[in-house]
């Protein structure tokens, strides 16, 4: 018999898309699905980035160097300037996606049965590059009654043996959209230098932040060769198809070693670098329309669940998630049943069941990831949909 | 100290990358370079499938399905047809280039410490992959003497050990350009059969053979459920920088598995799967050029080599490649020297030292790779450099 890789077997599949089958049923059927499950903003590409690739004129699609091209590197380095970060273009390398920048950093820098400590709940999908990298995810609790804060040093602190090698955060968070306050950043700064961590830092979301400026993990003074920037151009340009993120450090052993990861798999995409090149010279006002929206719908978002009975929803101080939790028995069953058996006015709502978010067997139970990537008017019959959702559902708690 | 991870450490260089910095050096001191060293074609990338991505009309650049678009999927299952292979769209997961699709395999199929026996010399980048999948190399030699045909059965048995789990070929060949016949196919048959082995099939420059048609692994009746085909429109199209690929198989619990780290990298690059789907409705006669091309280009360089005092180069039967021997005493060192201290008419050579090819160590150091991604002028004149370099070289043998 073939078998497959135990890695193989024991890759998650995704909590996200395990749902997709009832929503397509759910079609199928005449009914609307409002997709609040995935981060996969409405916001149109800004034409002028479109127009960068439209209007390109190359007679062959080569390669690009392994790190990306030199110019869009160089270009990289005006941007992370605007956003408060001093680096060179040799400390950048631009990587196919956010994903790949995460793959690469765990693979140069943690070894088979090392563990990275991760705030849950999680962006799922660090599940599945520790398992291709052969790493353990050590989850620390944060929690709904704190908005999603970062857990104090001392929960840390329990968690660290001799296989800790890392702490990854996601700021501002995916899923809980929580903003990590410059303390917060302090306190990590304190926990990875007092114990030679390396400190991964995502930072997809940078630009969409509601209730202050971010922290850069890139700002803390003396851990330098600690911090990896795991980037993307993803969410900032509404470019999630183009593949584009970069694998940001100060510390040259971890270029040099993610380099040959990048030199095997020849160069990132082509076209997407020439995109994500253009977007550096949209104009600094780009972002305040995408902002506003945003926080409009995170405003419409967050008062119509906390006014529901049982809902309790925290505020978030960035990106475009909001993690509710509600009065239900099980929110995978919950999810399905929206899909599978609910529809108001032939409507119904697609959420993210938030134990896939958590490490942590049991967690978020009666928890839901809602991704505001809809407009208003949408959110509000979304909301009416879930409104009327809890009254039916059979699982009531 | 923060200390990189063993693979971080035991990932090899990009031996065909690591001469760079001697060409740039070189090129600054006014010296013209013929790459003959990397396998980018110079055939220019299809006009109408460039302009099927400069006229696409999409608003948002979004994710694309895991598996890459369907509409791209079953066209390539036209395209498939087409080359004699029967597939569904079910069958196929579109990946990030060639490379993914070989990381893919070999992290769904093979444990840490399993061994993949690959004729040597073979694309060196497959050691890079296995590292970063903790997989082992097992090389089975292939000899210059015998135009590096398939080694016999007795060779690939006696390296099988119970870790042993897959057999890795590259068809036709990267680097040796060797074009498997179809008797060589049933012996790769014969022995995944008796040892119960997936076969990897990396069949990247399947349009490129001057000696026969190919016969792809997935056209062996009785073991579908062991091969995985690793493809990729780079060379086909000349499309290098899209990073289009595919992992096609017919065994339902490799696409399974396979599918979970598509997932969690997202998608494949959106851009250049447009440039795909237009491409498989390129005219039937569009290969027909490229490859009186390279036919053209094979018989120059071969020629050329060959007609060279002391120099051996097999007539290879497909791809762009050809590996010679040449009188001296080390490739490494000579392919430096070229850059280095070599010039004729103001004009040098980047050749591939063979040595990085090979997973025994020692084997090669008299072999270089050339790729004729040149055209016939500059074929030539990079021939009259090698030629006189030959007899200037100060470690000839």
């Amino acid at each position: 018999m073939l078998t497959l890789s135990s890695r193989g077997q024991l890759m998650p599949p995704s909590p996200i898309r395990k749902l997709v089958p009832f929503a397509e049923a759910a079609k199928k059927k005449g009914v609307k699905v409002f997709h609040l499950n995935i981060g996969q903003p409405d916001i149109e590409t800004p034409q002028p980035v479109l127009d960068a690739v439209r209007h390109s004129d190359f007679k062959v699609l080569e390669y690009s160097h392994s790190a990306g091209n030199e110019s869009y590197r160089r270009k990289l380095v005006q941007y992370y300037k605007k956003a408060g970060i001093e680096i060179d273009h040799t400390q950048i390398i631009v990587t196919t996606g956010g994903s790949e920048a995460i793959l690469f950093g765990f693979m140069a820098c943690l070894d088979v049965g090392d563990e990275v400590i991760i705030p849950e709940p999680f962006y799922a999908n660090y599940n599945g590059f520790a398992v291709a990298a052969g790493v353990k995810v050590v989850p620390v609790t944060s929690n709904i009654e704190t908005g999603f804060a970062l857990p104090p040093i001392a929960d840390f602190e329990k968690l660290i043996t001799p296989k800790t090698k890392a702490i990854l955060i996601c700021n501002p968070n995916n899923p809980t959209g929580y903003l990590y306050s410059r303390e917060e950043m302090e306190t990590l700064k304190q926990i990875v230098q007092k114990h030679n961590l390396y400190l991964f830092s995502d930072e997809a979301y940078r630009e969409f932040c509601y209730t202050g400026e971010p922290v850069s993990a890139m700002q803390l003074p003396g851990i330098e060769e600690n911090v990896v920037l795991m980037d993307t151009i993803s969410k900032r340009y509404s470019a999630c198809g183009g593949r584009i993120g970069a694998l940001v450090t100060k510390n040259k052993q971890v270029l040099d070693s993610v380099m040959k990861f990048a030199q095997a798999r020849l160069s990132p995409p082509s076209f997407a670098q020439i995109l994500g090149e253009a977007a550096v010279d949209l104009p600094d006002n780009y972002f305040d329309a995408t902002k506003a929206e945003y926080l409009k719908r995170r405003n419409t978002l967050v008062k119509r669940l906390n006014e529901m009975p049982g809902v309790t929803c925290p505020n978030p101080g960035g990106a475009f998630y909001a993690m509710a939790r509600l009065p239900i028995d099980d929110s995978d069953k919950f999810c399905q049943w929206l899909l599978e058996s609910f529809s108001y006015n032939g409507q119904t709502v697609m959420l993210a069941p938030a134990s896939g978010f958590y490490g942590t067997a049991g967690l978020g139970k009666n928890e839901v990831r809602l991704a505001y990537v809809l407009n208003v008017g949408d959110l509000n019959s979304a909301m009416d949909c879930l409104q009327q959702a809890l009254k039916e559902y059979p699982g009531k708690k």
